[in-house]
């Protein structure tokens, strides 16, 4: 009769102590941006087909859930021509769409520059695997309007403060800006054409090395003397590191002879963060790419010594927030990948454990247990109601366990205002 | 060039002083059903198109939004033989199914009775009109696996609770019992087919009163004795109103000589709930009908005084949550319209009024800028970044407006450690 019954392929129930641990990192992530001058706000879960798949989601758009529409006949089905024709709705495959639609309904009444949180569950219809989902948070934070540095200090310095505030402090953060990438692979001799090419293979740089590189390149037919170029580049002897993130450590790092003003603004960005955030906690990394083609200055990526992948990245994307309004509006970003952090995150106490525990009988009278109940809410307690079970002390380990340190034992003989609760641990 | 672009039909965005208050009120209500021992639960938007569509959702069934199958072919199209022949998934249009399909797949973890939180976004595909969205928040507990009264005393004293805590003082619950109902319907001499109809009319008792409901009844052609009764029962002169909730008071509101279980049981519920939650909050309606055909035992709804609709309510479904099981599994739930009660609730402060707004000139140096900001946060503080416009004053009424009253003045000559917060009214 009963048979196995699953939430939808790819996609997860929260039973309550995870759900209780997701929405205490989600509460602390979002105070510390909402005391750092970023400001929350909520989209649909759906946009109009048309927007998502306007070509600013990359190859997500093709990972979009679509939402047929209603009303359809047979005849619909059948004179389709298309399966994309019968949807007019999409769920959000991440919060950048949804943002530049957003800011271009809203404008009006958003202050400039305009600091968003987002905090929300997007969807793709990837193949499910191992930590990778078809519902899955992201944490995005955004600074719309503002040309310069200070959006990307922002982010950063922020970014830092939430993910301190989780208790992580082991974590380093790569910078690097698009425009110094584009310029070493123009400084090498690589046509236009080539570089988006060259930098999917050098993405690849710490785990295939300087050799791995070169081979690919090599075997794809990549500019020969480029090629060369950038191999005895990346196998020179390497420089003493600078002592710190500043213009001469990037300048150091780059081809001799390399100019652009993203120097000056990078340098700048590194030495502000640095200067807010202490430590080591901002490095630069020449090579560091970020897949995504829309950015257009500074990206940044989260990396944890412990963890082959990164929980969290950004950077500059000029491009896009006004593409819905036909006209440029400068944008930077920073998301943190949500579902990464509550695997790496502990925290301090389990969910269950400022409750009293109330274990009554079934011979026990409901008003009682009300009564008992709202002693621990009025007190300023959480109350944990358990039904007794036949074999009492399992049932008082397992609240034991869970961290809860006493409880109430009602039967059809206690009295509500005399009961007393007694502790766990000396049962 | 720029055209209106908006969120999809029927959907709303929220900028941050409305995401914040709806944050705010989720948190309240959150914290009072996790005191009073309710766990938090989450599952997918999404849910297997069958499972939406096995009956347990009435005519919501028809308002599911259907999410396409991926990897459709043109032929696949041409071939179908209706819409949902293309559609595996649909979003949820309310929360009691998915906690059912929750409980079929999780039960062997879950605590007997399961004392569930839920409160999360539902979909239903109406056509748009003043107050009703296509996507909106449900807030509701549910207790699953208790057949006692024990449930529904548990449902209304934390609801009042959840309700009071919002600073909601006025308001009734109006409780009833299906068993009640359908047995004053058997007494009158309505068969059993007649049932639904007679009660979609007598549901209508406080807009069109007892001649309204003769009058429809009589229209629709129903048995002409019964309907007779009921006038006669409906016309008689009123009772003077028992002193409370109990069971001398419901026996009053019925007809002589019904009989039914449901009394006392109904009579501990009334007497319970007053006794925890004081005054003359739950009252007996014995004509409170509840739209939802799946009830099987005692039913409530949520009145203001200056509101002419609920904000809340539910009631025991006994038959639903076990059917993916197959299997009997007594449940009952109530559950709070987010939307409606977000209009109601007048929180305490605005969001702003506990921030500090840093004012910047475009000249101010970025770090300068970060390290005021910081200054702010490291004091407990919420930091609010505001360009500095040309007209300072316009801007700096703004902010008083929204309860903010103090506020640092950052240009390039700054010194930020040095710097001093001005109030904002004596400015």
């Amino acid at each position: 009769m009963a048979q196995q019954v699953n939430p939808p392929r790819g996609m997860r129930d929260f039973l309550p102590a995870d759900k209780s641990a997701r929405e205490a990192i989600l509460s602390i992530i979002r105070r510390t941006y909402l005391a750092h001058g970023f400001d929350e706000i909520e989209t649909p879960v759906a946009e109009d087909s048309e927007r998502l798949h306007a070509g600013l989601g990359g190859d997500n758009e093709k990972l979009a859930f679509a939402i047929m529409r209603r009303g359809l006949r047979v005849e619909d089905l059948h004179t389709a021509e298309a399966p994309l024709d019968l949807a007019d709705l999409g769920l959000r495959f991440d919060l950048t769409v949804p943002l530049a639609r957003f800011y271009a309904t809203h404008r009006a009444e958003l202050p400039r520059p305009f600091r968003a949180i987002q905090m929300a569950p997007v969807w793709r219809a990837e193949r499910p695997q191992k930590g990778r989902y078809r519902q899955f948070v992201q944490c995005d934070i955004d600074i719309i309007g503002e040309a310069g540095p200070l959006a990307e200090i922002e982010l950063l310095t922020a970014s830092v403060a939430a993910i301190r505030a989780l208790g992580i402090d082991d974590f380093t953060i790569r910078v690097n800006d698009r425009r110094l990438l584009i310029g070493m692979l123009e400084y090498f001799g690589f046509s236009a054409d080539e570089h988006d090419q060259v930098l999917i293979t050098v993405d690849k740089l710490d785990k295939i090395a300087a050799a791995g590189v070169v081979a690919e390149l090599r075997e794809r037919g990549m500019a020969a003397g480029a090629v060369e170029a950038l191999e005895a580049f990346l196998t020179r002897p390497a420089a003493a590191e600078a002592p710190r993130f500043g213009e001469a450590q990037i300048r150091a790092a780059l081809p001799e002879g390399l100019d652009s003003p993203a120097i000056a603004e990078l340098a700048m960005i590194g030495e502000a963060v640095t200067a807010a955030v202490g430590g080591d906690v901002v490095a630069y990394d020449p090579w560091l790419v970020r897949g995504m083609g829309y950015y257009t200055g500074p990206i940044f990526e989260v990396a944890h010594p412990e963890l082959g992948y990164s929980f969290g990245g950004g950077g500059r994307y000029d491009g896009m927030i006004g593409r819905f309004l036909g006209e440029d509006v400068p944008a930077a970003g920073f998301s943190l990948g949500f579902e990464r952090l509550v695997d790496l995150v502990t925290l301090p106490a389990g969910a269950g454990s400022n409750a009293t525990a109330i274990v009554y009988d079934s011979s026990a009278d409901p008003r009682t247990i009300v009564a008992v109940r709202d002693r621990v809410v009025a007190a300023g307690g959480t109350a944990r109601l358990v039904k007794r079970p036949k074999k009492l002390a399992q049932a008082l380990d397992a609240l034991a366990t869970d961290g809860i340190t006493e409880f109430y034992l009602v039967d059809e003989s206690t009295d509500a205002a005399a009961v007393e609760a007694k502790p766990l641990a000396a049962r």
